[in-house]
C-alpha cells in the first residue's frame, strides 16, 4: 500500500490537470442547451476510466443524459464496491457574483474554483484516481469495483432507477461508496449517516387573464402576486414550524441517545452563521440547529416571480405569479405523500379571485439513514483516521442524494457516504470550490479504504 | 364651425396615417436604451405642430427626456388653454402575448393596435388635429392655446415640475385640458372628476450574503423570499383592507350625495369582470366597486422576484428577494406620508434573520378632485353632448396623472379631464388599442370645445 500512496503523491500535478479538464465541461443538466457538453463529458470520462485500467468502460444512452459505467472484477471471492458519482452540475446564475468564470477553473488559496469542483466532479475523480493508482502499482485491486457515474443527479436522477432495474448484473455489488458530501472541517473527516429526501413543486397563481393597469383596476382585482405571497405565508408559523396538515406526522423522532450524540458534535453556531453570511440562524425553536439541518423537514421557496422586475416603475397588476418550492424530507417521510399534502394545503388556502395550479417537478428522492451495524463503517473509519490523523465524525446531511435510497430498494445494497467537500465549498452557489489538500489526502484515504473493505 | 368639422371629416385618412407614424416610435421612457427614439419622436412632434400652424414649436432638453411646446396666442382677451399630453409609453412585456408587434400599428375591427395607441399618443394627436383643422379652416382659433407634451409621464414626470416653475410665462393659461383618460363606453363620453395619486417603492430583503444550497442549509436560515412574502401578506387583511398604521386616516370621505351619484352610474359588474378576465372582483367589502376603484387607496405588488425561475429544479436558498410596490392614493392623501407609512410598516414587520431596504422610486403624484363650480365643465359637457349625441357621465379615474395636481400647485390653473380611451383599450397591457370611431368623433368634440370654452 505504501507504494500506491507514493505513486499517488508523485502524480499530483497530473491529477490536478485532469480535474481542470473535467471542470471545463459546462454540464448543467437542467439546461436543455447543454446536451452537447453532457455527451462530450461522458465520453471523456469513459476514456479516462479505460486508460485507468478499468474494463468495459461504456457510455449508456438514456432517455435523458448518458450514464457512464466501468468495472474491474479480478478479485473473485472478495467484496464488490459500487463507486457512484455524478458529472452533472447545478446552473451558474447569478453569474455576476462569480469572481472567475464558472467553467474556467482557477486555483486561489489552495482551492480550485469552478462549478462542480466539489459537487461532484472533484470527488468522482478521487475515486478514479484511487483505483487507477492501485491498478498502476499492483496490477490488481484488493476488491472488485464497478463505477456508476450519472449525469442527472442535480435534476433528481429521473433515469437512474430504470437503469438500476435493467442492469442488475452489471452493477452487482455488496456496498455502494458515495462521495458527494462534506468533511466536518479542514482536517476533520466525516461519514454521513443520514440524508434528507426531496420533492419539488411549481405553483402558478392566475388572476386576470392579462396584465392590467394597476391604477385603473387596483382595488377591484385580486393580485396574483399578493395572493401567492399570502398563500406561501401560511406554510409555516413565524418560528418556522411547518403548518401543512399531516406534514410532520411521519417524521422520524431520534432517540435520546441520538440527540445526545448530535449535541456532542463540536459545532460553532456563530462561526456557521458567519461562514454563510447571516446575522443569526432561524428555525424551529425547540430543536437544535444540527437536528433542524439533518433530521427536520423543510419547505423552502427556491424562487418566486411575477409582474415587472425591470428598471423604474411599471404600474401593472400582473396576470400571474409563480413559485418553485422544494421540500426536504426527514427520515420516514415519503416524497409522494409530502407533495400531496402541500398541494392540498395550497389549494385549501387559495383566496377567492384567483386560481392555483400546483405541478410536481421531475425527480425527488427518499430520505435515508445508515443501516445499524454495518461492518464497512469500521473499515472506512480506519482509513480516514490513518490518512487524516484523527477519527471521523458521524454526521447527518441536510441535502439529498436520492440514489442512496434507490440502491437499497432496487439493488438491495447499503451505502457508505464519505465526502470530502468543505463546509464553505459553496456547491449550488457562486464561487463553488474544492480544497486541494482535502482532494489529495482524501484520495489517500480512498486507497486505504479499498484495502480495508476487502478484509 | 361646420366648415371646420367638414374639413376634419374629409381628412380622416391623413390623420390616421399620422397616428400610425407617431405610434412607430418605441418611446418607452423607463428603458434607458430608448433615448434615441425619445429624441426623434419629440422632433417629429415639434415638426408636426409647426406644420399645423402653431407658433414657436420647440423641443426643450431636460435632465430626462425632452419636452415639446408650441403655442398660438392670436386671440387676446380670450381664455388660454394649456393642452397637455405625453408621447412616452409603458414597456411592452410580456411581449409574447401581443398579437402584433407593439410598435407596428395594425388596424383590426375599427381599432388600431400599438403600445401608446390610447395612452396617450392617440389623444395627443386629437388635440393637435382639432387645433390644426380650426387654423386651416378659419386662419385663427377662438381661444389661445399652448401645447405641452412631455416624455416622462409613465415614469411619473420627474422633470416636469421644474419645467413648469421655469417656464411660467410660456405656459401662462387659464385652464389645462388633459386627454389621457377614458370614455364610459362606446358612444358614452365622460369627464373625469377625480384621480388617484401615486407613489412607488422597491423593497429588497436580504438573507445570507450569497445563494445557499437549500438542502445543506434549509432549516437554519431565514429565506428572504419567504420573509418578503410574509411581510407583504401583512399589508392588507384577507378582504383587502389596508392594515398599514395611519394609511387610511387622511382618505377623503365622499358625502352621501357623492356616494349616491356613484351608485347611479350604470355599471355592469359582471361585464366588467368578464372584460378584464376575472371570475369575481375582490376588495374591501364595505365599499362599492366604483368607490374602491376611484376613491379608495390601494397597495399593489407590481412585481416580485427572487431565486431561480428557469426550467426544472434548482435547490437554492436565495440571498435576496425583491418587490415593487405602488400605492394609489385617494384624494387628501399625500405621496410623502403614504411612502413613509408603508416604509415604516415594512421595517416593523421584518422578521429576524433578514434585513430590509425600502427605496422610493422616482416620481409619484398627488391625488386630485375637480374644483367645485368650474364653468369650463359646462362648455365641455355641451361639446361632448353635441358630438356624441348624449350627455357625458361624470366619473372618477383610478389611475394617476400626477401633473394635474402640479398644474394647480405650480401654475395655479385648474384642469379639465376629457378622455377618449375605451375601457378595453388595454393601456399598460399587451394589445393596447384605440377605438377609431372615438378618435374621430372625439376630435369633432374637441373642435367644439375650443369654441365653447371661448364663451
Amino acid at each position: 500500500m505504501k507504494a500506491i500512496l507514493e505513486h499517488l503523491s508523485a502524480g499530483q500535478d497530473g491529477r490536478l490537470a485532469q480535474l481542470t479538464e473535467f471542470l471545463r465541461f459546462p454540464t448543467i443538466s437542467c439546461d436543455p442547451g447543454q446536451g452537447g457538453a453532457m455527451g462530450e463529458c461522458a465520453a471523456w470520462l469513459a476514456g479516462l476510466l479505460a486508460r485507468s485500467g478499468l474494463h468495459d468502460a461504456r457510455v449508456h444512452a438514456t432517455s435523458g443524459h448518458p450514464i457512464v459505467t466501468a468495472s474491474w472484477r479480478g478479485a473473485p471471492g472478495r467484496p464488490t464496491l459500487l463507486l457512484y458519482g455524478h458529472y452533472d452540475v447545478q446552473p451558474v446564475d447569478p453569474l455576476e457574483l462569480w469572481l472567475s468564470p464558472p467553467f474556467e477553473p482557477v486555483i486561489r488559496n489552495e482551492r480550485i474554483f469552478a462549478r462542480g469542483a466539489m459537487d461532484d466532479k472533484g470527488q468522482v475523480l478521487m475515486h478514479i484516481h484511487a483505483v487507477a493508482a492501485t491498478l498502476a502499482t499492483l496490477g490488481r485491486l484488493p476488491v472488485n469495483v464497478v463505477f456508476l457515474i450519472e449525469g442527472e443527479e442535480e435534476i433528481s436522477s429521473p433515469c437512474l432507477p430504470d437503469f438500476l432495474r435493467a442492469h442488475g448484473e452489471l452493477l452487482q455489488a455488496d456496498l455502494a461508496l458515495v462521495s458527494d458530501s462534506y468533511m466536518w472541517d479542514e482536517g476533520i473527516p466525516a461519514i454521513t449517516t443520514s440524508l434528507r429526501g426531496l420533492v419539488a413543486l411549481e405553483v402558478t397563481v392566475t388572476g386576470p387573464d392579462r396584465d392590467l393597469h394597476s391604477g385603473t383596476h387596483g382595488g377591484a382585482v385580486a393580485n396574483p402576486v399578493e395572493m401567492l405571497a399570502r398563500m406561501l405565508a401560511t406554510l409555516k408559523d413565524a418560528q418556522g414550524r411547518i403548518l401543512v396538515p399531516g406534514f410532520l406526522d411521519d417524521v422520524y423522532q431520534p432517540s435520546e441517545r441520538e440527540r445526545a450524540a448530535l449535541l456532542a458534535i463540536p459545532f460553532d453556531r456563530e462561526a456557521y452563521c458567519r461562514r454563510i453570511g447571516i446575522a443569526t440562524d432561524w428555525g424551529e425553536a425547540d430543536y437544535g440547529l444540527l437536528e433542524r439541518l439533518w433530521l427536520r423537514p423543510t419547505i423552502e421557496i427556491n424562487g418566486m416571480w411575477g409582474g415587472y422586475s425591470g428598471p423604474g416603475v411599471k404600474t401593472v397588476l400582473p396576470s400571474r405569479a409563480h413559485a418553485k418550492l422544494s421540500m426536504r424530507l426527514a427520515p420516514d417521510q415519503t416524497p409522494d405523500l409530502a407533495a400531496d399534502q402541500v398541494t392540498r394545503h395550497l389549494h385549501a388556502v387559495t383566496p377567492p379571485g384567483v386560481t392555483v395550479e400546483v405541478r410536481r417537478l421531475a425527480g425527488g428522492g427518499l430520505p435515508w439513514r445508515l443501516p445499524p451495524g454495518l461492518s464497512a463503517l469500521d473499515a472506512a473509519k480506519r482509513a480516514l483516521s490513518e490518512s487524516f490523523g484523527r477519527d471521523p465524525l458521524l454526521v447527518g446531511e441536510g441535502a439529498s442524494i436520492p440514489i442512496v435510497g434507490d440502491f437499497q430498494a432496487l439493488l438491495g445494497i447499503p451505502s457508505l457516504l464519505v465526502g470530502f467537500g468543505l463546509p464553505d465549498s459553496a456547491p449550488h452557489s457562486p464561487n463553488e470550490n474544492f480544497y486541494l489538500p482535502g482532494f489529495h489526502v482524501g484520495t489517500d484515504s480512498l486507497v486505504r479504504m479499498l484495502h480495508y473493505l476487502a478484509e
